[in-house]
């Protein structure tokens, strides 16, 4: 008997889809209308069942097989959790109606999606797309750092601060933007944040209301797109290829505010071309747009000269961002925003109301990291260790899957590769590598979101190599090659591995 | 010749008076129209002049002050600087219309208005109202909890934590407000932010539509009440007195949403009567109400037992702010939002998008310090400290003012001091005690806003105690004393003071 599930869907309903299918078999799995060992229809039948594009499926699979409901089991199918997260099911019959009628509590008019950003994952090898190298923290300078700063703290520790930011860091950001990305600003235009999402935040206050259109790179970044929408502006997404955001599309459009990856896009990693940089400035210029420029992973590029940022080409257009997340390590939560100095009041207000500023201590530590040079030798440092590693992978990835193709391969912490159409798509072989202990992730899955259709979503596969050692990276693509080759049915009968529970003892350690 | 001032006010435009009077002021002494040593007229002239109201003066001329452009002189008069701020005259003449033109750069949207938070004055006693002692923060053990939380930090500063904060931290917090007060809570309820203005911002998000209404008291906090105005929010302020605000009035309102500062009212320091938070628990459970509960001060009690919170009587409907700025330090920066059951999912999703989460080194270093019983030890020393400086404050205010009328004595690091009719309007004992190096505050200046009316701005002063030692606090205010009697025409001819200078010298250092 082939397995089903019989689902109702309501296509007008507020809900997508996929929430949709998510609810309603979380549903039968807690009432017990599906009971623990039962099989699911695959992807591919419920989505012809129930009329829906397969990607709808899949997702709401991936999240009840996240969050424990369901069991894939790779080549023999997916079937329903024995021990179920109690959690929710406990939670069920708590909400007693007649205390519901007599307590009224509106629910949050708040509507927004998670992102990806959190990474609990205990897989070995973990090609995470937003992780760098913890053993390559400067720690014991770090340290001293601190040690330092704590010192000489007197009353810091105690008193607010400047909203906008130490003025030393300040300073020392604007000489850093000037050297490495040719700006030219004042230190009062450089605004300390505790990262690009809040940046985010604080230059909506600045330039954006509800029902504005905004400007966003497809696929663009999870977390940047899911604030827009959460704030109801309306989303226009704009086509990117190897040489990043289609341009001419964008100078075309009525929109007045844009977001954009220039230096290696997220998630695809294109680098921006220097003509289409000229285009986007003289856009902004003639049509007083604003350009949200989150140059993220400037630091590291590989191949080819560094292209200038367009904040030096159209200063007054631009709002500009920078992390220390990639150059020293996303739990200092440390960014920074350079605004155009006609927004500079008005930042330093927002920015007061939004925070009252950001942690001291931090702050005190990279100024001192920055003066004494010690950040530009460690950035160097990073440097070659990131493009080793992706050499590496590179490498590995030929040698095992032939002439591959990839995208954003000349700069930053991360690839992307178009699976070959024997292998796609791409959330196949991400659930088939976990089965055995490796993470691969697709544009969803890896913090990046795709709108208007899947191209990229299930034929991409995104690869981040940052934290992980040479020998991890080879480790890894080997194992998925073998594992790949396992699921294909004309290659099966070919090869003979041992059994996975065995082999993965064989691996470095990671 | 009586000094005159030539200003053309526009009372149907966007600026309000006070800013079209700061404005025109400024502009005309960067051109030069006001020279360098002019005289301006008095506030009360001005105000006669321009049928404003004399408050609108007194900001326009505080903020012309407090930026360099005209010095005040006590006693003589206000005049032009003689050597201006640059930073303002330099950026002047920068814009080219012509530049303008071919370069439209639209200004921001955003109109917000800033609020006290940084105090960069060198002023040795300063009675400032959000400073807690510098030399009270345990800065040996914190080193050994920062040292200890780094040694043990390994992927912790590379990687992107939980955006709602360190669970052992969050256990801690869940447990402290249990045992301190009376809280009932998840960790998972509790949300680590960078402070109560952060949280303000996440629980908008989740709560407050542009055009909402909600009730403040009245005075209230300003970096509140300027979060709520700039996000076009409808402000019902509502009065307090010694009981706290009016819990009557608010329970007849329309409001669903109220801000309220319970156990130290901010500005003026009451404690929230039991009977009150009773009614407004009702209130709030009989209209499906949220109730913002900003508990800052509730560890500083002197008087009295310390009072449920609302949060404790009607959980489901009140947000509850607790701050480590008060009891540990600002410059931290680490605070926690408590949201019932109902708004956890959405505030968890809300915060992701707003800041991707809090730095690590402080939470990691906290939650130590709360495990070992050490924050305890820690609280019930500033405990001790405080109490012994507000009885100094206390004891000599009685000393050289008689009976003085005093509110928010019995908690918090701040006292209310309602000046006799000889003494007021506030801004000028404030404005005197500045010319002999003594910093006190109105309710405007001391980070505190009130609505229709200037009852408290007139009469009332702020002084913060909990960052001076008992010898500043006896010190600053003889001097005080001194500075009003010798200002007070009758008592004027019976005092012999030697000049400020020589004075100054003879106090403690600070």
């Amino acid at each position: 008997m082939r397995p089903q599930v019989l689902i109702t869907l309501d296509r007008n309903g507020a809900e997508s889809l996929q929430e949709q299918i998510y609810q309603r078999i979380r549903e039968q799995i807690v009432t017990g209308t599906l009971r623990a060992g039962a099989s699911v229809p695959s992807s591919r039948l419920l989505a012809t069942q129930l009329k829906v594009s397969r990607n709808s499926v899949i997702f709401g699979y991936e999240r009840l097989i996240n969050e424990g409901y369901l069991i894939a089991r790779p080549m023999v199918g997916t079937f329903v959790a024995d021990v179920l997260p109690d959690r929710d099911v406990g939670a069920e019959p708590i909400v007693a109606p007649e205390a519901e009628a007599a307590d009224p509590r509106p629910a949050p008019i708040f509507t927004g999606r998670p992102h990806a950003i959190l990474n609990n994952s205990n897989i070995p090898i973990d090609f995470w797309t937003q992780r760098t190298d913890p053993r390559a923290f400067p720690l014991k300078t770090w340290r001293r750092l601190v040690m330092q700063s704590l010192a000489a703290a007197g009353h810091n520790l105690t008193e607010y601060g400047d909203p906008c930011g130490l003025m030393p860091l300040r300073v020392e950001i604007a000489e850093h933007v000037g050297a490495a990305r040719g700006l030219r600003v004042r230190p009062e235009q450089v605004v300390i944040v505790a990262g690009a999402q809040l940046a985010l935040n604080l230059l909506l206050r600045l330039l954006a209301s509800t029902g504005d259109e905004i400007a966003v790179e497809n696929p663009c970044n999870q977390g940047a797109a899911y604030l827009f929408e959460s704030h109801h502006m309306r989303l226009l997404p704009i086509a990117v290829d190897r040489a990043g955001i289609d341009a001419t599309r964008l100078a075309a459009s009525n929109a007045r505010l844009a977001y954009l990856t220039p230096s290696h896009q997220f998630p695809m990693g294109a680098t921006l071309s220097l003509e289409r940089r000229k285009t986007i400035a003289r856009w902004a210029q003639r049509t007083g747009a604003h350009i949200v420029e989150d140059d993220y992973d400037n630091e590291f590029r590989y191949d080819g000269s560094p292209l200038p940022a367009i904040a030096a080409m159209a200063p007054d257009h631009v709002i500009y961002l920078g992390t220390f997340s990639k150059s020293l390590g996303a739990g200092l939560r440390t960014g920074y925003a350079i605004f155009p100095e006609h927004l500079v009041d008005a930042a330093a207000t927002a920015k007061a109301l939004l925070d009252n500023g950001q942690v001291w201590l931090e702050q005190a530590a990279l100024a001192r990291f920055m003066q004494g040079g010690g950040f530009g030798r460690h950035l160097r440092r990073c440097q070659q260790h990131y493009y080793t590693r992706r050499n590496a992978l590179i490498a590995r990835l030929r040698e095992r899957f032939g002439d591959v193709e990839l995208m954003g391969a000349d700069a930053g912490t991360h690839v992307a590769w178009k699976l070959p159409p024997s292998l796609a798509p791409a959330h196949n072989v991400k659930a088939i590598a976990r089965t055995r202990n490796i993470a691969v992730y697709t544009v969803q899955s890896g913090g990046g979101h795709e709108y208007d259709g899947d191209a990229f979503e299930s034929d991409w596969l995104l690869l981040g190599y940052a934290s992980l050692s040479e020998e991890q990276i080879r480790a890894g693509i080997d194992r998925l090659a073998e594992v790949l080759a396992l699921n294909d049915p004309i290659s099966r009968n070919r090869t003979t591995l041992a059994p996975m529970e065995q082999r993965a003892t064989s691996l470095p350690p990671s």
